[in-house]
């Protein structure tokens, strides 16, 4: 009805997808947490069993935390602005933090078992997703969590943040699906053609992995689910529109 | 100048990009190739070199072929949407047809070997994107090409058409990466840990999948280099708004 302010509501089907996704990122989790707890006598710190702790902590960090920070511009869509890019970078820098428990977890582990690091291609591609994906949050926090970069320089990063933030994602998930692949086919190489239950549980959390990544990367990148202007960010915009149209047919830089 | 009408030019960056997915395309073949003949004996149908043709039939259909089916919009951006639709249907078509030819040869050299099909993370991703493409494809073909679909409807599926076209790419290129593990765990599991030269190759290419990857989504998702639509597309466009917009305030579904 078109009387009265009604609550600002989410649309619907935007809800339903969000749900699934955190469905399924539980689900991920407790899979990954079952693996580890059923096939591979579970995880521990300064032990033999802390390169569990490495495959618990990607899952984690680089895949739920951070598809979930993704999502907080979808989630949380009438809030203040400022609130929601707030919640972005720290639920961005939680997922840091875990990464890199997880990545001395492996490192810890080769040494004390005399493996060489760095030489698979899932260590590659992993390294690169965790070195870029600091990157991007050192920038994304330079550009637009603290006051310096101007509206316009802003404007100009924000396409680039949002096209390598999605990348980085999938990308996450690509490397969660080599870990994946090696580990199996370290541990169970023998048996793995045989469907045995360790295999179809691990290749079934690679496949619930590629869902979550396609339901986060649908919710973010529909047109019309995008995060609304408020109000008074709507006017701000205009104002420097205007400010900007002035001076554009001789401004050249 | 705006005197007279100056042939339409491509933004210059976009040339730039496409120029450098296509140096990157023709690398990931030639790498492919190099693998496969300097380390793994060459390509051969009814053989045992049968196999070999699978990862040189996916990276040139799945990857290739599929990648430059989606930047034909880009590439094309002046020419009449029909032509380069008829394009866009037939490159993937024959990305299709070439992966086929890819899949047959990995069930024909199991059989020959005894080794048990569909076991792996690498098939079960491989057989959903090849399956899910194929889907794809048909309705593309339904929606787009054929006369049956109404403009509105057209108009509905197209984003649905456009996120599923790049998820099922990087999905493809992630089953490339996996493939490639999988191969090399199989084939040199016994030196890939001390950095031999096939390792490092193959980990090269699948760092250069990934780079094809990111250079082609930047390029078929940056907002400013969407093909304009031509004049006369652009008044079919706008006499549809006003029919629509005439029965929109009544009609329902």
């Amino acid at each position: 009805s078109m009387d009265g302010a009604p609550p600002p509501a989410s649309p619907a089907g935007l809800s339903a997808f969000v749900a699934v996704s955190q469905l399924l990122g539980l689900t991920l989790l407790a899979t990954t947490g079952a693996w580890l707890g059923r096939y591979r006598g579970g995880v521990a710190w300064h032990s033999p069993l802390q390169f569990n702790a490495h495959p618990l902590c990607m899952v984690l960090g680089m895949v739920f935390l951070q598809g979930d920070a993704l999502l907080v511009y979808r989630v949380f869509r009438h809030e203040a602005k400022r609130s929601t890019k707030a919640l972005h970078a720290l639920l961005h820098g939680l997922a840091l933090v875990i990464a890199l428990v997880g990545i001395i977890a492996v490192f810890e582990s080769h040494r004390a078992k005399g493996i060489p690091d760095m030489y698979s291609l899932h260590s590659w591609c992993g390294m690169a997703a965790f070195v870029l994906y600091l990157l991007q949050w050192l920038l994304g926090c330079g550009f637009f969590l603290f006051p310096g970069a101007s509206f316009s320089l802003r404007g100009r990063y924000k396409p680039q943040h949002i096209f390598f933030g999605v990348a980085l994602f999938v990308l996450s998930i690509a490397c969660c699906l080599l870990g994946i692949t090696e580990m199996l086919l370290f541990k169970i190489s023998d048996s793995y053609s045989h469907f045995v239950p360790e295999g179809v549980l691990a290749n079934t959390l690679g496949v619930m992995l590629v869902a979550f990544g396609l339901v986060v990367g649908y919710v973010v990148t529909r047109e019309e689910w995008k995060r609304p202007l408020l109000a008074e960010e709507l006017a701000l915009s205009m104002d420097f529109k205007t400010l900007t149209e002035g001076d554009s047919p001789g401004g050249g830089s």
